[in-house]
C-alpha cells in the first residue's frame, strides 16, 4: 500500500502519522513544495510579535523525526499534476528542475489555502507581504528592518493578530478594511465593536469603509497605499483580505469541488474520485448546526480531517463529522470567541433566532482582578435549540465558548446549558457563571415565541 | 399566598427572589437566625486571605435591597419548630427572647449545613474556630491578632483554601489530616498528590494519617493540638473536617430524610410533607451520572435548588434535574477541578471504568507562559460513556472541566468529546486541546474492552 500525500503542514502530516499508526507496513510519502513541514501556522503572527521564540519553535516534528518514524518526506517537491486513471502524480523537484512521476494507491490532497492577492497587490515593490507560511513570516521579519509604519489591509483574524504583533515591535499601525467593521464574518456588530475598540485603545489606527486602489513606491520599496479615501503612507504593507483554497490539483484530477469553491469530501475525507482523499484547509466541511457545507479553514479542523483521511487511506474506518463553527482570537488584552452561528448568520439562513447579551465578570466580582466578560447567546425561538455564542473578554475566560460548542454537537437546547453543573469557586467564576445567566435569560426569551 | 422561608443565605434568598418574580402578589417572608443574608459563603476564606476587600463585599443583596423588592426579611429570628398539621412555625426573636407563631401556605427549609464538631473541639478555649458563615470569619479575623501558627484540622476544600489565606497573612500553617491524603473525596490519588505538593511548595506543613485527640491551652487560649503523633503547637486552630446538614426542623416537621442524612426532595424541591419544600445544602440531590441521591453541598447547587423551589412555591413549574458532581478549588498557584466520578468512585460503584492521564500545556507550548495542565478522563469500558474528569493546572485553565460537565448532562460518550469543535488559537490552547488528546486516547482504551 503506497500512500502519497501532497502537502506536509497540518492535515498532511496528521494523515501521515495516523496512516502509519494504523498500518505500520504502509509506505507513506509526503511531497512538500516548501522546506518546512509539520508546523503550527496559527503561531506565525506570534513569532513576529515576539511571543514565540523563533520559527523553529512552531515545528511540531522535523523532517528527520518524521523520517525516523518511517514517513518519506520530500521537501522542495511540488506536485504539478495528477493522473487519476493511471494512479500517478507528476512531481517537480524544485532544486533540480527535474520532473518525475510517482505512483500511488491512495492519494491525499492536503494543499491548503493561499492568500487572496488582488491586482493591486501583484507588485515587484519590496515591503508588500502576505502571511501564510514560515517563509512569508521570514520575509516580513526581514522587511521589518528599518520599517516604521505598517499598513494592514484587511481586518480579519490575521490582520488583527498582526496588528498586535507590529505594535509590540513598536511600529505605527494602520488597518484598512473595506467593510464598515473589523472581524466582520466572525462576530455580530456589538462584539466587533469591542474588538475595534481594543485595537484603537492599543494605538492601531482603524480605517473602515476604505477601498484600496493601488500602491506607491520609491526605489523599489513600497511607500504607501492609495485608497478611495486618499493615500496612506506605509513602508510595510500586509495583504490579509482572505484566503482561497488551493484546488488546482483537485481540478486536474477531476475531483468535484463544492459550492464554496473548496474540495467536496464525504465524512471519510474521500473525494469524488476513487482513491483520492482530501483534507485540510482546501476542503469544505459539514457545519453541524446548519447541516450545510462550509469552507472554514482552521487549524484544528485541518488536523482532524488529516487524521481521518490517514486512518481511512490505511484501510481503517474513521469519520469526520464536521464543525460547529468555533473560532477564537486574541486582540491585545482581550480575546474574542464564537461558536455556532451569530444572530446575523442565523437570520441570513432564515432561522427564527433570538439572542441575549450578558455582561458579567470572569470570576466572582468581589474577588480581586475580576475582569469583564461579555456573552451573546443565540437560540431558536420556540424550540430553544442552541444556535451559537459569542464571547469577548479577558484572555482565557472566553474558552467558556467550548461549553456551548460541546452542546451544539449534541444539538442541545438552551435549557441544557441553563442546567449544566458548571464549576464554581470565587477565583474561577461567579456563582451564576455568565453562560448560565445568559441561558436563563435566553430560555425565557425563546419561550415567548 | 404566604411563602415562608427559613434561612436567608443562598437557597433561601434565591427562592425568595424567584417566588416574587413568579407571583408578585405573594407574601414572601424570610427568617434568618443570623444578621447576614444573601452572601457568597464560598468567598469566606478569601476575605481572610485579603483577596476580597471585606465581609460586606460578599453580600449580593442587603436586607434593605431585599425589602425594597418586597421580601420580608426578619434577621435574628430563629425558627425553632414546625407544625405541619397547623401549617405554622415557631419563631424565636433572639434579641427579645420572645417566641411567636407564624402561619404559612408554603414553607421552605433552607437551613444549610453546620461544621462537624468532634468532642475535642467542644471547648471554651479561645482561638478554636470553624468557618461556615460571616460571624465565624469575623471571629477568626479577631483571633488572628497576635497569632503566629495555625493548625488546620482537615484537608478538604475549606482547609486548603484557608491554608492559602493564612500563608498570605504570613502565618506558619500546619495541616492535619486523618487520611493518608488531602482533598480525599474529591480527586484520585495522583491528583491529590499534586495538590499536596502545591501546599508544601508554599510552606504548608502537611501531616497525614494523624488523629486529633485533644487541645492544650493556657490562660483560656489554645496552645496546641494533641494528636496520636504528638503535640502540634498552634495559637489558632481551625476545625474543617466536614459538614452535616441541618435537619432538625425537617425532622420536627416529619419530613423524610434520605440515606445520606440530608433532606430528601423531588425534582420540584418538595419534601415528603405537603406544603413543605427544601433547598440548599441541607438537601440531597440527584447525581445524574450514577442516578443516585448524594449530598454534595455546593453554592451553585444551593442557588439552583432555591430558584426551583421559589418558582414552585409561587405556583409555577420548575425542576432541578440534579448535578453531575462538578467541583473546583484553588490552591495557591494551582487549581483543581473534577466532574462526574473519579476512577475510585466509579470502581466503588461497580462500574467498569477506564481512565487516561494526559499532561499538556494550557495553551500552545511554543507561546510564552505556557503552563502545565494535567487531566484524567474516565469512561466506561466497552460503551465509552463518559464518567468524569479531573484537572489540575494553572488557575483558569481548569475551567475546561465545564466542557466535560456539559457532556455528562447529556450522557455523552468519549467519542463526543473527541469530536467537539473546541476553540483553538495559540494563546488559548494547543491545537489538540488536552481534553481532545485525553478523549482520543481514552476512546482507544475503552474500545479494547
Amino acid at each position: 500500500m503506497r500512500i502519497v500525500i501532497v502537502g506536509g503542514v497540518a492535515a498532511g502530516m496528521s494523515a501521515a502519522s495516523r496512516a502509519l499508526r494504523h498500518d505500520p507496513k504502509a509506505e507513506v510519502v509526503v511531497f512538500e513544495r516548501g522546506e518546512w513541514i509539520s508546523y503550527g501556522a496559527c503561531g506565525l503572527p506570534y513569532v513576529l510579535g515576539g511571543d514565540v521564540e523563533d520559527w523553529q519553535a512552531l515545528v511540531a516534528r522535523t523532517p528527520a523525526q518524521m523520517r525516523s518514524r518511517g514517513v518519506g518526506v520530500r521537501l522542495g517537491h511540488e506536485v504539478t499534476g495528477v493522473d487519476a486513471g493511471a494512479a500517478q502524480i507528476t512531481v517537480l523537484d524544485r532544486a533540480t528542475g527535474r520532473t518525475t512521476t510517482e505512483p500511488y494507491d491512495r492519494l491525499l490532497l492536503a494543499t491548503g489555502v493561499s492568500a487572496i492577492l488582488p491586482d493591486w497587490a501583484r507588485t515587484d515593490l519590496a515591503g508588500v507581504h502576505v502571511l501564510r507560511d514560515i517563509p512569508d513570516g521570514q520575509a516580513i521579519e526581514k522587511s521589518l528592518a528599518g520599517a516604521k509604519r505598517v499598513c494592514i489591509v484587511g481586518g480579519g483574524y490575521i490582520g488583527i493578530e498582526l496588528a498586535e504583533a507590529f505594535r509590540a515591535r513598536g511600529l505605527s499601525v494602520v488597518m484598512l478594511e473595506k467593510a464598515e467593521f473589523v472581524a466582520g464574518r466572525v462576530l455580530d456588530a456589538e462584539y466587533r465593536g469591542r474588538v475595534q475598540a481594543e485595537l484603537e485603545r492599543n494605538g492601531v489606527e482603524v480605517r473602515l469603509g476604505v477601498s484600496v486602489e493601488g500602491l506607491t513606491g520609491k526605489a523599489g520599496r513600497v511607500t504607501g497605499v492609495q485608497t478611495d479615501a486618499g493615500l496612506v503612507r506605509a513602508d510595510l504593507v500586509i495583504v490579509a483580505i482572505g484566503v482561497k483554497p488551493n484546488v488546482e490539483l483537485a481540478k486536474a484530477a477531476g475531483v468535484r469541488l463544492g459550492k464554496t469553491g473548496a474540495v467536496a469530501v464525504n465524512a471519510a475525507q474521500q473525494t469524488s474520485v476513487a482513491g483520492i482523499y482530501a483534507a485540510g484547509d482546501n476542503c469544505q466541511s459539514l457545519h453541524r448546526v446548519t447541516r450545510r457545507q462550509v469552507h472554514v479553514p482552521l487549524g484544528l479542523t485541518a488536523n482532524r480531517m488529516g487524521r481521518v483521511a490517514g486512518v481511512n487511506m490505511a484501510g481503517g474506518s474513521a469519520k469526520f463529522l464536521g464543525i460547529v463553527g468555533t473560532g477564537i482570537f486574541k486582540v491585545f488584552g482581550l480575546g474574542a470567541a464564537r461558536t455556532g452561528l451569530t444572530q446575523a448568520e442565523a437570520e441570513a439562513l432564515g432561522l427564527h433566532a433570538a439572542s441575549v447579551d450578558v455582561s458579567s465578570t470572569d470570576h466572582a466580582g468581589y474577588y480581586h482582578d475580576a475582569s469583564p466578560i461579555h456573552v451573546r447567546l443565540t437560540a431558536e425561538k420556540g424550540t430553544g435549540r442552541l444556535l451559537g455564542a459569542q464571547l469577548v473578554g479577558c484572555r482565557e475566560s472566553i474558552k467558556r465558548v467550548d461549553v456551548v460548542a460541546a452542546l451544539l454537537h449534541g444539538r442541545g437546547n438552551v435549557q441544557d446549558l441553563a442546567e449544566t453543573d458548571l464549576a464554581y469557586a470565587p477565583p474561577f467564576s461567579s456563582v451564576w457563571d455568565v453562560l448560565l445567566v445568559a441561558a436563563d435569560r435566553l430560555g425565557r426569551e425563546v419561550r415567548k415565541g
